[in-house]
């Protein structure tokens, strides 16, 4: 696991004897902990206060850090706190104002008497909201809770701090301004119901974290019902960053889409909409893989969204599971279950193989194994390169989608924002089999994006402003 | 009306003549604007380009100005905009990060794979979405648009730049983080559905701008359902506000409350809720008039709250008409229509009258009414002293309520506040006539207000953290 998810702050009362700050060190040291950051907090009376920042392997090393120092004379632990919970103490967001309001005449402006023009000019035309109210940059971010951050249905408030991670991304990363909303409710038409009937502040909905099937019938519902674009992190970002990765994979391979064999495994939210995406992208041999094996005609039980993947995949209808189909593929595309392909699976492939493995936390092909066969290798996790994230594509596609007003999000600009994102040139480098995504981090990243969004929007026929040519 | 509701800003070349700034100024005065703020924008090749700021008396007064330059040899309109519409571009809220994303590691802290600990601790404990989320400042400012500012039922899209503008309230003047939800439906029972089934991410939910009776039922509606706060400002907060105001005018005269006649004309949202307020302190006279005439219990058709209002008011069952019952009243409060009393009617009121009039946009006793009899007087109006809005006491209540974390407001939090209010000593002197409610503004008001909720939401026990003692 990456530094980052577990990390303590002790803050401990240190003798000040020669030596005794290495002493605690190296016991924390031996109890499992890296020590990071050492801060003096103060120094008084022949002791100091230090914060002494450690990352440990999980939940269990606080109390074999706590162990390890009472062992240590004179030494006191005056707390432990824990980093992920103090960098999400009180929340992540709030709110700010852009106008003033430090007078009365500002008052007068912005309240009544003022505003009551502004009301009655959008009550005469709708459209002004988009122009006098928050409408026109603000986008709703919404779940039911059903399936939190990979680890299932934990209900809507546990969705909220995934939730507002969303929200933080489109504001630091684009500029936009969006709102967390969980919906406690089951139904999708009565999730649909809910964020139709609070859809007027916003420009744009975002599902997030809805499990499936119900998120398909969700995201088809809202697409139906509203003149805002409806877009689904978990569907389209996905599919977005794997298209950008896959491009970018076979173009270090000297493949071309229309001609790789590619195996997909997983045909959840993700999957789904990957398998979609590649084929709106021209991919010429995609096999999709569920549990019960490759997606195909003969597949009686099928229904839903599988059954249009029958179509639109597998064109020599092939049968078997995914292991055995990924024999001489070129790309493999995993959002299933870690450690499904060994060694001998990967080397089975063509030559110069794309692997690109999502499954939480631990991939599909372990990074031990790519090492190994040499596979151009992407994952989800944040501590190897190449991390595939749908927040390298939705904050760019949300800023292209809110510069032209669009009323919907349509294939063509999916497309046009994964080829942005794979034509991001890489900070330091050419292109390489370390940097096939680029950070999301990345400055170019988000106005790469939204300009290609733009320009696919106007050309869609969905923008209300079109885009500058 | 007051300059900020009809100002423009006219951006005019004018050549560089002596003398011809003056004749542009003449020419607007002329027009019937009021010219203030002149600003120089750029100067070049015999010409100046200046921003003018022009106060007119309606929205006619735009082609006025325009023609009366027109006139004018060598002087050119460049633009002229409209300072409302100008300050409401773009709304008048946005989102701010409260944790950085400014590296990978503060990615994994707040996304994932961090923010998984953080929802399964919710999943585990809902509590823990009080201290761990957006929610313990989060309130979800909401509204169905029935009534509008004062300008009727505009719909829900009309009402967001008042929603907007309460939020900036209570973000500016309290630190509170409110986000404003237009909810399109009608039936109260759904509207209450909707913001149940929305309100996980917030402390608490502001009703504004919903059309007797629809705002009584689904205010009772969600307290009912919801274990967070549920405030009207219409309701509440007017009725606090009233009741400060009341009780300073009251001081000034010499009077008690519970000694005191008190006429009410308007009994929709505001009376109601005033009628209710002045009950609850004690107050001994009380007469509550709608547009029938005094509420008393010999009226059959009344219904609803009207019932429970004949109950608490008029102790020895008045009948009449509010231009009537005012004879020998201590206090006059009017939500109902502009012009309702003469001058007569306000000289047959007890000595020392207090006339709080808070029809829009005029009162229902002029202000020359009010200068020729001495009336302690207050109104809505911004252009006058005394404004009476329920902007003086919402943000300080919400402040205190979400202190605590509130789970009900109870009667005995308005009366504090409104106590708290009528004791915030005036800024530049002592209690007077010209300062019976403090400004919106006061840097005194919202502390005060807030400590004094705190203790008694702790003291009506529905405090989840009691105020420190």
């Amino acid at each position: 696991m990456p530094q980052g998810s577990h990390s303590v702050t002790v803050r401990a009362v240190i003798p000040a004897e020669v030596g005794m700050l290495g002493r605690v060190m190296a016991a924390l040291g031996a109890a499992g902990g890296e020590v990071g950051a050492v801060d003096l907090v103060r120094s008084s009376r022949g002791a100091t206060v230090r914060d002494i920042t450690v990352y440990t392997g999980d939940e269990s090393g606080e109390a074999a850090l706590s162990a390890a120092l009472d062992d240590l004379d004179g030494v006191e632990i005056e707390s432990i706190n824990d980093q992920i919970f103090l960098a999400h103490a009180g929340g992540k967001l709030g709110m700010k104002n852009s106008a003033r309001v430090s007078t009365r005449d500002d008052l007068a402006m912005a309240y009544t008497p003022g505003v009551a023009r502004v009301c009655m000019a959008i009550h005469d035309d709708f459209d002004a909201a988009w122009d006098y109210t928050i409408k026109g940059n603000s986008v709703m971010v919404v779940s039911d809770g059903s399936s939190v951050v990979g680890q299932g249905d934990l209900g809507p408030e546990a969705a909220l701090p995934a939730l507002e991670a969303k929200c933080m991304f489109l504001r630091e990363l684009a500029g936009v301004d969006a709102f967390p909303l969980p919906v406690t409710a089951r139904d999708p038409d009565e999730i649909a119901g809910i964020v139709e009937r609070t859809s007027s502040v916003f420009a744009g909905v975002q599902l997030t974290d809805v499990a499936a099937p119900r998120c398909f019938t969700l995201r088809r519902t809202l697409v139906n019902n509203l003149d805002i674009p409806v877009f689904s992190d978990d569907q389209g970002g996905t599919a977005v960053a794997l298209l950008a990765a896959l491009t970018n994979g076979l173009k270090l391979a000297g493949k071309k889409l229309a001609d790789a064999r590619v195996v997909v495994s997983g045909l959840g939210p993700g999957g789904v909409a990957t398998v979609r995406l590649l084929a709106a992208a021209g991919a010429g041999a995609v096999i999709a893989c569920d549990s019960r094996g490759a997606v195909h005609r003969g597949r009686s039980e099928l229904g839903g969204e599988l059954d249009r993947i029958a179509e639109l995949t597998n064109p020599d209808n092939e049968t078997g599971d995914a292991r055995t189909l990924v024999r001489g593929a070129d790309a493999f595309i995993g959002l299933s279950v870690p450690g499904l392909l060994n060694e001998d699976d990967v080397r089975g492939m063509a030559d110069d193989p794309v692997v690109l493995a999502l499954a939480m936390p631990e991939p599909e092909v372990s990074p031990a194994v790519a090492r190994a066969t040499g596979a151009v290798y992407a994952t989800g996790r944040p501590d190897i390169p190449n991390q595939i994230n749908s927040a390298v594509a939705f904050p760019g596609i949300w800023r292209g989608m809110l510069d032209t007003r669009a009323t919907s999000l349509e294939a063509p600009m999916l497309l046009a924002a994964a080829e942005a994102i794979a034509a991001i040139p890489p900070a330091e480098s050419p292109l390489s089999r370390e940097s096939i995504v680029p950070s999301v981090l990345n400055p170019d990243l988000v106005p790469a994006v939204a300009a290609a969004v733009s320009r696919a929007a106007t050309e869609c026929g969905v923008a209300r402003v079109p885009a500058s040519a």
